[in-house]
């Protein structure tokens, strides 16, 4: 089959033929439809220090994936032939403290799809089936692999309660610009993002933001109008800057919350006294996405048309067109780039 | 001042002059613009077994209202002459375990605004200044004075996580209604509303609801198509009717909750076991709206067009023609009708 | 091996000797060293109306267990030979909504140990490794197949929060009773405890409980004064009796709890509206136990002291004595008795 | 009267006569039977960096105090003469975004008894009935102090779940102390603490620690041991110390929470990465205590003997004495210190 794989520890990838995997006893193998490319597939391609330290060679590359089941394994019951399915990327272990305890994305012995495991930049994909989840016909597959990511914008905003609620999105990327659509399905009142990228901004108020400023603008001023001096309840930090987490926490009003999904370079420095303590604030760390909460929300918000993604998806190549969709990840300017096979 | 006042132990009331009430030193005073009609206003004109329990005559009638401060007690520092305001109904001690632990709407001591003390279906209107709540001048009127009652809808869903779920609304009356919008708004995936009135019904959808039932309808068949044969994650009673409080517990998914709103009209006989216990499901009684988070929320819902309640609206009057209002709430054919002053 | 089992469709039951059963290629096989009786026992003993409709003959009776790990299917990789194990005994199917959100214990398509399999009354026993939780071995037998009941205490006593609160336990069998010794461990400012036998009165004192009243006693003035007035802030309802249900809503101050693990004979009448609605209450219903949450803590607060339940083990006997323990669960003159193989 | 008064903008307070307070009309006036020392008061006598900017001189210190009402201004209706009552030391406003939300204790406009105004080490003391808090005479008054400072632990400590699970207190100070025997009251597993001082570590044992480890042992090979690999559920943090804030996060399990009630001495450089993000944990802000909640438990917890507070009074002095405490205050070689008048 076809495939994009990463062959050499430098950056960039080359579309291969390589053997259609075959699924162990509890897997499943499916014909992929649709991807999508999420930050780390850039980084994997980019050969950046995380990639170097977690990717084994050769490596088919990918995790955001739909696409329809061909041959489930001999102890495979929970999916079947003909089933339509996207799959959760996090493959949990199952027998930790907190598999155990309703917390499988948080698992202490995490295996990530196409980190971890080859992944789905192919024809064919082989992966476990309890990760496998099946998603409606109505929701088109370009829009299915999507739900993936979806989830952790999902997790991100439901980590605070956003309802009537004045919320501040630090950074517009993909992650970013789908917390807005989610903040707004959710009913935020006022959603205000900070972005540099002036496409990026413009995205954002395409996804439903209210206000889109720089973060070089004057943002606690900002803040401090839209809600009456009292600041915003929720932040939601999709950047991974530095700068924009302190900034966030500065306009969080007593009592508010910060969720981070976005990873910083390096440690981070913040004033706890002003920013947390003397706030009563809160900040929790999003890793992945609830499994599988965030999956039956993210279905049932596309399905019933919620959230429309149709905007957020700027561009579509073929598989074999991936390099294409690699330099407008460099650029950052695009929103989520969808290969079909 | 022109007032509409219950004057007789008997259904009914009048149009009266009667004097400017004098606010007390921590009282204001306001010339109100408008007010709207609540069942409990019906209750009293209809001159109910509640009413003629807890109504002192001569009584002037009604509590949703939105004005302007004109004077305010010489201890007040809240709230100033030419502040546009709304009013909380609730008058709380302020001492009690609820009032000392943030559960001011639960308080052992309540006084109700236009119950136990003299109402707002007058030009003037004197009430605590704890209870005004400044609301922005964006909002109509019209639109301010359902502030209140739009908090015991927001109450009612915020009881629930309805972001990505599917609810059930039992009864559209007008708080049924409000609480359609409100779900809608906070993001459920899925509205199935049961009412029996035609009329009703037909709001309901106009207000967001996806599907509107008769009860007796087969709602269990539809609850599992809409569901994967789930059943609902949350319920909203507004009905106050036994058979909808089963029906809804009946329809709710393992670990669901159900908020009860409506206030049954004598005791309910459950199926603890089934509907309850072994599903693992809960249900919250809903009183009142907390204070005063829900007019944050409401005041936000409503400044940003989060939530339009124009659609709720189905008459207008003068205070003078109360009692075409009263007559189309006997018939159950009305929104919330306003009456201007 | 000797097994107790019920072979004929009427009251009793009878020591047999039986093939030691195989376990599945995801089972595993123990020698059980402690099995427990629990009241869903008594009533397969007594043959009552839930059990004619659930119990297939012959079955092996009992789920409450301890053992050692004797053999392990061939797909097992949880739990290893030589491991000492008790069991959760609902054993959840792993693919529906409640099982993939992290709700197993309300899983929809739940089979029971001992109920709608063979169960633990016998020298060995084979069930599925995923509900095998294994035991530290500072853990006494007769105490590691205690964590089971245990934890529905547990589960029933964190639907609330008892940290400085007052609380009612309606009901001292023995789930009341270490439901008793749990709210002491988790803080419980005091414990009021109704139960109509004397006998189970005086246990829960010494498990822990401030008060024991009869449900007769006037508990409405009890509660007043050692509340200040307020009423308690939780209700853990363990009784299954209707009167209870009612009697302790009524003692919920506005906005308390009340979880019910008890199940009533058949339908309950409430006063919803002054129980529930205008107070602004809860009601939860417990089922089974937090899936694996309640284990960890059963285990830590074992392992660590924190609780006690020696004092709860009120007889020892055989496995070949079990009718005397049927004998005594018939008079309510026992705490857990613990049979031994 | 007699009172603790600072008077010069250096080192150091003197005992000095100066007039009984009148209160204003919203006021209180008591007899001050007990005080205690908090290490703010230590922070005005030693007149450091955020004494010099917050202090206004001349200024009567101490804010941790007991006793009874002997004057109440006109407009008091909460309180009345002879009342034995303690006092809440943050003063709201009542009006702000936090007040009306039931977050008082993180109000935006807050003065602090004792900072912004007169304090209670003194013979006589003035402060607004609404922050009096009524005390039951079966505490006494030494203990009744305690329940500002108790406060701040309780709402440390329940900022988490600590039944049943894994708790570490970095930092055993008075304030840490407070919180093993409040962790301990709610059920806690197994308390480690960390602290760099033997005479607290051995204070911490007495307060109910399970392990007390210095900063520089091993804690996380010790954390490894008890917690079967897992890490701690959450941790308490007391001491106000980077390193500290850091090791407490590492030790965290993935899911788990700190709270933070120490204040750092300046920013604060943290590995959001690996010890928040990655692990999906929270860290919340702790400031003041919840605003009466708090009260309400500490009151519960000493009246009923559930927490014992008597072996954290390490000594007693008159007011007259307070100079010895300053000196122990500075040495860390105390628990808490009372001043009776």
């Amino acid at each position: 089959m076809t495939a994009v794989v990463k062959t050499e520890a430098e950056p960039g990838a080359e579309i291969k033929q390589v053997p259609v995997p075959e699924p162990s006893p509890t897997q499943i193998l499916i014909e992929v439809k649709t991807t999508s490319i999420c930050g780390s597939d850039y980084h994997i391609y980019s050969w950046n220090e995380w990639a170097r330290e977690n990717i084994s060679l050769p490596h088919i590359m990918g995790h955001e994936v739909a696409g329809e089941v061909v041959e489930v394994g001999e102890q495979v019951t929970r999916v079947e032939k003909g089933d339509f399915v996207s799959a959760e990327t996090h493959i949990n272990c199952g027998h930790c403290y907190q598999c155990r305890t309703g917390r499988a994305h948080i698992c202490q012995n995490m295996e990530i799809l196409g980190v971890h495991t080859d992944g789905v930049f192919a024809e064919y994909a082989a992966f476990e089936s309890r990760v496998a989840v099946k998603t409606p016909e109505e929701i088109p597959a370009e829009l299915a692999s999507l739900q993936e990511p979806l989830g952790n914008a999902i997790d991100t905003i439901k980590a605070g309660s956003v309802r009537g609620k004045n919320v501040l999105v630090t950074g517009a990327g993909p992650a970013g610009l789908m917390s807005i659509a989610v903040a707004r399905a959710f009913g935020a009142a006022t959603i205000t993002v900070t972005e540099p990228m002036k496409y990026r901004r413009d995205m954002a108020v395409e996804m439903g933001a209210d206000f889109a400023l720089d973060p070089g603008d004057d943002v606690e001023n900002h803040v401090n109008e839209i809600t009456d001096g009292d600041g915003v309840d929720f932040v939601a930090e999709m950047s991974g800057v530095e700068a924009a987490i302190r900034q966030g926490l500065r306009q969080l009003t007593p009592g508010g919350k910060m969720a981070i999904l976005g990873l910083p370079a390096g440690e981070v420095t913040l004033d706890l006294n002003n920013d947390l303590i003397f706030k009563g604030a809160e900040i929790e760390g999003i890793t992945g996405r609830e499994m599988y909460e965030t999956w039956y929300i993210a279905k049932r918000l596309l399905r019933e048309g919620i959230i429309d993604l149709d905007k957020l998806v700027t561009h579509k190549f073929s598989l074999q067109e991936y390099e294409k969709g690699m330099k407008l990840m460099e650029e950052g300017r695009c929103g989520k780039i969808v290969l079909s096979t």
